[in-house]
């Protein structure tokens, strides 16, 4: 792609009403732009990001046996009533099917999808016929709703929001337990593979009626809007609610005591992932049942498994950026290379560029080819901005050497090499 | 993928509430399952299906120059009521921020998107500064809303449904004209590659107050909702609004007397795609403009490009299925081949089946691999309806020989294979 080409552009300041550090970046990168509160389009570089940090996730979640499908956004009021969220959740959406202007009295029967469960469980149970059908494991990627009262936060709190919901179906607790464990393991792999894995903790939390704990995934970072409290020299972490139940804490932590505090540190964190054992919590309403080896009926055992692939982009801007603009890990960054030409209209720098561009798109690394009749500032300052992790520049002092310079977005460290050994560079050979 | 592990089922009966061909063979395989009225879940094999057909307009929107991106489905009431379509546009689904239960007296100030040129128009616009910005295409593929009234065509006619929907912007009517002609040529070359190319017209529809005509590609089939008038020995039509206007087919038909029947055929089509010249209809309320050359500021010259992916899936079933169930093109089909064992718990034959189903992998083809311990004859029926492009049926009679047999569900003719050549007749080596 060339950036004179490119639909967006950058700009110097954002808009006054983003004060969250993920959606300035974004958006003055042009990766994102706000319609209105807490509802973003994602504009290319932003929707290549997307479908990137979304098939990490894809792939994790079929490696773990996830069967992907899709499930509808419209839905109706029944199954919300049968399991009581419909009058208890704040954030549904609720609309009329009438569709038109909602006459004074209309009552509404259909909320947007804020998660699935009343959905996937009555879906799911409708195939499941005796024990031979279990385990069984479906997820989607979808666009949510949620009403948030106050969504201030850029990507980390959206009322639309990109988000991958999974559940998982068993005959028996350990079963269920069995999984769960499998899917923090699949969990922690995407958020290393995404750049974030030495700063995402499990943390444990509130677990509902039907289990002890739930867990989060828990990315620390000073701008965070969650305050976890990590165990000391561990990857775990306890969440706010729980912190406060003494005895929950000693179970977690043997011989844990009030004020503690070389036991627990106090860290601000942003939640990038949700796991819960529902056990019957979704199976019961819904009479959802298999037969068992002895004919019995037995109630379906449930777990759910929520992550955010809009939210965790944005987490991954607040981690992951510096003074300059953003700095993208190689696995989500929408274009590997950004290549600077310094003079463009010199027939040789042109033609080196577009001999480069050809070049590394032949050997499977596509660039962001900055092509525009702009300063040397100011493409160094946009490229900064768009935070792709490698940039080269071509100009016609290095030309006449027949050199370019590689800049690592990282570390800002510069190095000439060879244009014959530039390909090279980026293979590794 | 292994039958056995596959969350959904076949069933010999669809529910009676589904009662065109499309939705009854969907969902009697287990591709789709409706939720309500006009709104489907994607399962599973349907979502495969779904995700080739949306890659397939992917890549032609991209060779096109198209820059995808994902606006959203939550759209403010101002930009709508600018256009005036806030009040005039019947199946627009409305909703009110306050979230809750709609009070008596609250006003609607939301929609769910059914279509974006009042959101893309200021979008595209806010990054066009002057004619060298231009022209620019975007397009998404996204989940639409439209409060359709009667619902009863399965995946052709969706109160939530999939839609590619792309929007070019133009100095001049002539860059635009010439972008549209490109934009038939990539439609075509859809249809072509889903297997519709041959039975797809493109029709003469009405314009607006913007242009002559606007364009839809309408596929034959007896089942077609729409009613069209094909221009004998081409690749024309001209649909129901215009043949009453005896201006507009003289227009398009040079010397067309009324009644003269050897110049139009009617058959019945499925409307999969539709295309429009805007012209200033959008960027006039919303002053998208441009500088030109000489300083002047000039309105933004538009068109858009409507596709639907799930609507697409539908036709092919209502075109290329059979009474024993549906027939995928390779280019689409969720599988390309259905390994049938009819003999599970005979070791030899178990050992078969896992090795062609892993040298198959091996080699790219993936497989839905029926190891269940069914009957043959419900495999056999199972797999025809499912409708994988070809059948490897592995059992012991076979394996005395040396031999599988492979089917073509297309046609239905099978002929045995040695083992040993099966891979290079998928290869074609």
């Amino acid at each position: 792609m060339r950036l004179s080409r490119l639909v967006t552009h950058t700009s110097k300041e954002s808009s006054r009403s983003e004060v969250s550090l993920n959606a300035q970046l974004l958006t003055r990168a042009g990766y994102v732009s706000r319609l209105m509160a807490g509802v973003y389009q994602f504009l290319p570089l932003g929707l290549r990001v997307l479908t990137r940090i979304e098939n990490i996730i894809r792939e994790e979640m079929n490696a773990l046996g996830g069967q992907e499908i899709l499930m509808p956004t419209l839905h109706p009021r029944e199954p919300w009533a049968k399991t009581g969220r419909w009058d208890t959740l704040d954030v549904l959406y609720r609309l009329s099917s009438e569709g038109g202007v909602v006459a004074p009295g209309t009552a509404c029967d259909l909320a947007l999808g804020p998660t699935h469960e009343e959905i996937v469980t009555p879906l799911v149970a409708g195939f499941v016929h005796s024990y031979r059908d279990l385990p069984t494991v479906v997820y989607q990627i979808q666009t949510k709703f949620r009403n948030e009262p106050r969504p201030k936060s850029g990507l980390l709190r959206g009322r639309e929001f990109r988000m991958k919901d999974m559940y998982s179906f068993h005959t028996n607790q350990d079963d269920l337990d069995d999984f769960y464990n499998r899917a923090v393991v699949a969990y922690r792999r995407v958020y290393e593979r995404c750049g974030l894995g030495d700063r995402t903790l499990l943390t444990y939390a509130s677990g509902g009626s039907f289990s002890r704990y739930s867990h989060e995934f828990q990315t620390l970072t000073p701008y965070g809007e969650d305050t976890i409290y990590r165990i000391p020299d561990t990857e775990l972490a306890i969440n706010r609610e729980i912190v406060g139940d003494l005895d929950a804490v000693r179970d977690i932590i043997p011989g844990y005591k009030p004020g503690d505090e070389k036991m627990l540190q106090e860290h601000k964190a942003i939640e990038v992932g949700n796991i819960f054992k529902l056990v019957t919590r979704f199976s019961d309403p819904f009479g959802a049942t298999y037969t068992d080896r002895d004919g019995e009926r037995c109630p379906i055992i449930m777990g759910t498994y929520g992550m955010g692939p809009s939210r965790l982009m944005g987490a991954i801007v607040e981690c992951l950026s510096d003074d300059h603009g953003m700095i993208w890990p190689e696995s989500v960054a929408p274009y590997r290379v950004g290549l600077i030409n310094l003079k463009p209209g010199a027939a040789d720098v042109d033609a080196l560029g577009a001999d480069l561009e050809q070049r590394l798109a032949a050997i499977g690394i596509e660039t962001l080819y900055d092509d525009r009749t702009e300063s040397a500032g100011v493409k160094f300052a946009d490229m900064d901005l768009l935070g792709l992790p490698w940039q080269v520049i071509v100009g016609p002092r290095g030309l006449a050497k027949g050199v370019v310079e590689v800049k690592k977005r990282a570390d800002g460290q510069r190095q000439e090499i060879s244009v014959e050994s530039l390909l090279s560079h980026f293979t590794g050979g």
